[in-house]
């Protein structure tokens, strides 16, 4: 299958060359950058000469897609992800959308935390692709969003619990990440020494993610529910750690937790429910995530953690874990590659 | 001044050698070891040589204190320290444990956390050392209970809430900490490749510093508060970034919280309430705290946050902060250390 | 093909489970450990889980390897593994030993180095396993010595030069490493606090790989090489830079040294010689390597730079690559992982 | 003592307000800043409130130094130095350059590496500023060429061994350096992601502080003396460790080595002079260096190590050092800062 990305050098395009390097199906016949444009994609990336496809290391960065697809990715930052997606999804060609473009259902919403939207036509066509939640819906449509690393993670922490109504619709999200979801771009405040020996939160109550974690926890808690979603910068490069709080509802046991988790997940190959605290360094470089909860009995409290690798299930993982269901692909095809521990 | 230090070659030993090295009324007569004691200092620790008293390096590490002195710090674990310290306390010298032992008020939950206490004949004696809460009373003690590292911190954030009643009495401490907290000792799971590139919970709701807070924060409250305690280990050294969440009772406004945040520490030289989020970064190596507050209407959650190096305010500094107000000198004696950025 | 794998739970034990995770001919039936013993290897590394072979995760520890093999791969520290292999020597079961028991020639060296040596009666049937320079050998041995992780990027460095005799016959390697290849246990100098913001040379010009590396030069040169060898331990869980510097014979030109380091490697499928300085991370949690030479004409000195992953290519990967080759199957097999970026 | 500080929210300027913030005699009454200009220092750089002189917070950063002043430290990049500075020093004032504009005394050698000087005219007047070699024509000089920071590390490091006439005059020098002395801005190759878990050499025999360590070390030698320099950058934020290498001249001792490096470092309050490789973290925020040697006999190599903070000895508390000796002040006046472990 001819595969096109979209903003193949930012670290969410570099992380889709990982992954695709070793898809059974998927073949990049297309790269796009707007800087590098003109360069090969081994100039700007020395490693990929090291992974299962050297021979991608010789593709020309173009700055627009040229042929025919059967699947494009794109890691644009958003409005332009929209505007260069729009005539492939007009045309009919199966696409994923890692930016936020299509992830808010309701427009105002949309508008207030990213702007004026640049392809609204194609908003109703789009399924939002947290594949554990949506699995049925991705596989019969054309067109994916992608979710924000730290929704991922708060969703797969919280999402039991609220469904099946364990806890009140009040919920706190502590989100522990590494630097890589920043972005790889030149930026002081993420330089090596700023970030190294330094923890600091950022857009506290007031991240992009908040609205999205709100919108897939009332859809799971089939009522309105309020996040406080707080994220912190933490010196690694990867992954992501989520420690979600929420209310016990009277009469919930501790049993009832492990029971919802359990049923939710163990069907599942990318999700893992253990007893012991989660830690982000078992997914680096996967597309997995390890759930595990506590429940506080003083203070009638649900802790629920999740860890993550931001760039693996939290970006590419995720979004051909969603491009081999909405294909009709082995939804594992190309995602196993071990956690490079430690 | 005569001092002696119990258990000089941990970190937080090490520490009160690095601040007491600049303090000009302290003199460093007598520190202890175990397995290292009959070797010097400098062999233990070379970079004493590149300290203000480079002197230090030829003082030899003793088992035992032995000669007067007119302050004692133990940096000794639990159950030692109370047990070393004892002979000091009966005979008037002045003394700072910077171990749990004096800590908690209740023996019920002295003995639950920390087992049988070795000298509980001294309980009563001991004042709680977080200088900015427990000032008038450090000065008419001999012996200082120095706080938890991520108490102080948890404290330091959430005491004028609690105090101005600002919130409910159920709050939630995420505590994101470097890994010099756990000491200076041989540990598979503090090693770099298992730290590095990670982030992990751990005690999650059943740490020995969650009890400590809720003394103080009741104490704070005047009502009983109830803490779920959750500490994350990040790759760093040093730090500690506590987010505290509390639900904001009716009524009360930013305003409302960020006067009492001002009155509180205003005039404190080591606790500086600033607008963005702190970073532990601007405490590096000193005894200083960064606090700010978040009000997070829709959820009516107020998000307090605080930042301080776990070594330097969490544990060393804040204990020669102690024994300066102890011993009636300038409290901020020795603590002129600037932060190490980057 | 039935592997079994003694020391399953160490680094280099635990990469080459990582990498017979995605091996097409490898099946892992047993796994030895000593304290963890009676463990499920799930248990000790709980990231196989998110392994290509999940179940791998409920693979039993035991003390010993009991049943039929087609491959060892023993990762015991020197003299136990000699001593466990001896009996899978002796029946004629294919073997590769990741530690230093079969790499010395001279067993005065060996014995100078590492003590006395626990299977003598097999070193006459080793070879040396740096694929590169004894593939020949390889394909007609059941012995694999593998190399140290130091040796085998010093030898990547310098051998071209040497065996095209540019150089003169005094080298000096210096090796910046990772910590990982410490090894997997609890010790006070790997921990992360002592690690961070850290570089200290270490065993300076008496470390173990020395010999090792001086006889692998020797070979390539036809003459006998001394090597000053010099390790430094920086700040990173995985990789191995090494700067060798070589006296360039006169007459040499920057081309001829090209010359013959692309004739070396251009075939090679893991060796690059790049233009470019190599990085670590270009190479992280892969079996490839990075070569790249600069010739500073005024001190005519040759500068060659080979970059690894001390745990990949230089040490599980480079003994699965080298076990492929002694059993016959394509070199690559179970190699194709993609380095973890960023 | 009125001093002013152009460029003062750079690392290196930062690292001057630090050390100068515990100076017993200097008073920082103007700062320049270009980008930052009309901005408080305390906006810029939030950890000046936790110095010994929070004041210091209040100062407005200006485009220009405007007033009279005793003393000028440059921080500015090299050009802009030279060309700011002129006017100070054609008044008399004195001054110290931290940038390498007054380093090189060949001004063909300035010229290629550099490009144009901006002040020819006062080249002459400059003294070079590693004190321990330079301390005699420092205390007549008005104009202080402080070192580069590699520079600094290697002399120190190889000095003895060349004035003594121990070793030959062509030397290796291998300088692993943490990110800091890349500078405080916006890069992507100095970003988290790229630099934590990688090594990676960069301008190979081909860096500015290579010219200038040879000037050095020529005169120390009193001949001409050629020098392979090659830096490695490390993922620390602080710290340089070099590793230097020479061939040992005929029948010189290990003891002929200790005894020259005795004699000279003996007598130094900054540079000490050590049994056992030292470390980067000794010196961690401080004015130190530790030097250690290692003969090795087999191949007749001499390795001189040396270990530094680049902000510190490395730039900005060696332009205090000179400072202080170039007024008459106590040398060591500002620097008793201790080093910051872990």
């Amino acid at each position: 299958m001819r595969v096109g990305l979209l903003n193949a050098t930012g670290y969410t395009g570099a992380e889709v060359i990982r992954f695709a390097s070793g898809h059974p199906e998927f073949v990049l016949v297309g790269v796009t950058a707007r800087s590098q444009a003109g360069q090969t994609l081994g100039a700007v990336l020395p490693w990929v000469r090291a992974s299962p496809r050297p021979a991608y290391a010789d593709l020309v960065l173009t700055p627009e897609l040229n042929g025919s697809f059967d699947l494009i990715v794109s890691c644009l930052p958003h409005e332009v992800s929209a505007e260069k997606l729009a005539p492939f999804i007009a045309s009919g060609v199966p696409a994923v959308d890692v930016s936020p473009d299509f992830r808010l259902q309701d427009l105002a919403e949309h508008r207030r935390w990213y702007g004026e939207h640049h392809a609204p036509q194609h908003r109703g066509a789009a399924e939002y692709g947290l594949t554990e939640t949506h699995r049925a819906a991705l596989r019969h449509t054309k067109l994916v969003a992608n979710p924000g690393c730290h929704a991922i993670t708060a969703e797969l922490a919280l999402v039991p619990a609220l469904a099946a109504g364990l806890v009140a619709p009040n919920v706190i999200v502590d989100s522990k990440t590494g630097v890589s979801g920043a972005g790889r771009s030149a930026a002081l405040e993420f330089g090596f020494s700023e970030v190294n020996e330094n923890a600091r939160p950022y857009k506290v109550a007031a991240h992009r993610h908040g609205p999205e974690i709100a919108q897939e926890l009332t859809r799971a808690a089939g009522r309105r529910v309020e996040v406080t979603f707080v994220p912190t910068l933490v010196p690694m490069s990867r992954g992501i750690l989520t420690t979600a709080y929420a209310t016990l509802r009277d009469g919930v046991t501790p049993a009832a937790v492990a029971h919802a988790y359990h049923e939710t997940y163990d069907g599942e190959q990318f999700v893992h429910v253990v007893d012991e605290p989660p830690q982000t360094k078992w997914t680096t470089g996967t597309n997995h995530c390890f759930v595990s909860c506590v429940v506080d009995e003083a203070n009638r409290v649900l802790v629920a953690m999740a860890a993550t690798d931001n760039l693996g299930k939290g970006a590419a993982g995720g979004a051909l874990q969603n491009a081999n269901v909405m294909l009709g692909l082995d939804e594992s095809a190309g995602l196993g590659v071990p956690p490079s521990y430690p």
